[in-house]
């Protein structure tokens, strides 16, 4: 069976395991707290970045690009591909996802995650503690820039990049989760991006993500619902 | 013609251009400043990221990303893929790419250009002037520590992820001709890094690079020497 080295709350982790699941392939899950470097972790990924999938195979793919274009290139011609249907549409996919994995991630998902979650595991001496309210503050004004953004695409199509689900959906959903959990999204004013997100949520494989639960960290009231 | 908007230091531009000629596709340049956020420029792409490739038909392929996949794709039929061959040596190629692009492009390329370079052409208002040298700092010492790392994986083969040229190949070397051009790096003690870096400046689909100049900003004395 295919194994994936996750974290729960990791956009890219999340990314995974609903490419995964919307492609049919069972997969077994082992959490890991990057942060504790654990040896045989970094021996497969020196980068210490999840997720890390290793195929039936053996073949390990550190990384969400690597993991994703491993399944894509070699799981694809069983499944209609993620990626999008001809040159055009995998461009476009592919410059959405880019734009989320690094501004959005950079300036949102990044800020959040480190600041209300990864700062409670990891000892003073690392790093960890209180978090900085500043960089709170300013990622939550960034979120409300960019759901504009989500708000502004989805109002031509039911999907980001056409009326078929791709990557490009799941790697917003899965940024768009972290918030949803920590609480910091607000919905009013951006009707389109509250349906496309409904639309995602109640995709079956979503719900594990919705069952996810940190330890000692309470997800927002809505986390779970998919009528929010 | 496929045409390619790039600035000649972007290290994603230089790899996108390099990854044409070792594929054998002309293409026109044209010089985009991306922080002139130039309305066409952000027209086709509202990251205002680098490279963005337009190919003959068309489809617009915004970062370096959706760029090399879809000249995989659409064009590797015709040429050995610079993506490595099978699945365990193109998710080790991807690792890699990773690597250099999260990494060391965070901890060496961006500060390093954006303190030596950028900060000449941006208005003081937006951030420019004189560069921050504890930054350069930074990145000079981590940029160190990787060059040991590049040494220990081209100790072990030619190349980065074996005796064929990747995209791996490519990623690291135009991340490393960034420092290069502004005189950055300092090669004693890692003489593979330093032979696998003179095989790499020795390519023809290198040459161009080494002829780039950016006004005003002189390149390091051994910039265009493959001998250095």
């Amino acid at each position: 069976m295919v194994r994936l080295l996750h974290f729960p709350l990791d956009p890219f982790s999340r990314r995974i395991r609903m490419t995964l699941s919307e492609m049919g392939i069972a997969c077994e899950l082992l959490e890991e707290r990057p942060w504790e470097a654990r040896e045989d972790f970094i021996a497969l990924n020196p980068a210490a970045t999840l997720p890390v999938l290793i195929d039936e195979d053996g073949t390990v793919c550190a990384g969400v690009e690597a993991a994703g274009a491993h399944l894509d290139e070699t799981r694809a011609g069983q499944h209609l591909s993620l990626w999008g249907t001809g040159p055009a549409q995998r461009a476009e996919v592919r410059r959405m996802v880019a734009w989320f994995d690094g501004k959005f991630h950079h300036e949102v998902t990044s800020p959040l995650l480190m600041e209300k979650i990864v700062k409670r595991f990891v000892p003073a001496a690392q790093g960890g503690g209180s978090p900085n309210m500043n960089r709170v503050r300013s990622a939550i004004a960034a979120l409300k820039d960019h759901l504009g953004y989500i708000d502004h695409l989805t109002s031509h199509h039911n999907l980001l990049a056409g009326n078929d689900i791709t990557i490009a959906d799941l790697a917003a959903a899965c940024h768009l989760s972290v918030a949803d959990y920590t609480g910091d999204i607000v919905w009013d004013g951006v009707p389109d991006a509250k349906a496309w997100y409904q639309r995602i949520k109640s995709r079956p494989s979503f719900r594990p993500l919705l069952a996810d639960h940190v330890r000692g960290i309470t997800p927002s009231a809505n986390y779970a619902e998919l009528d929010f």
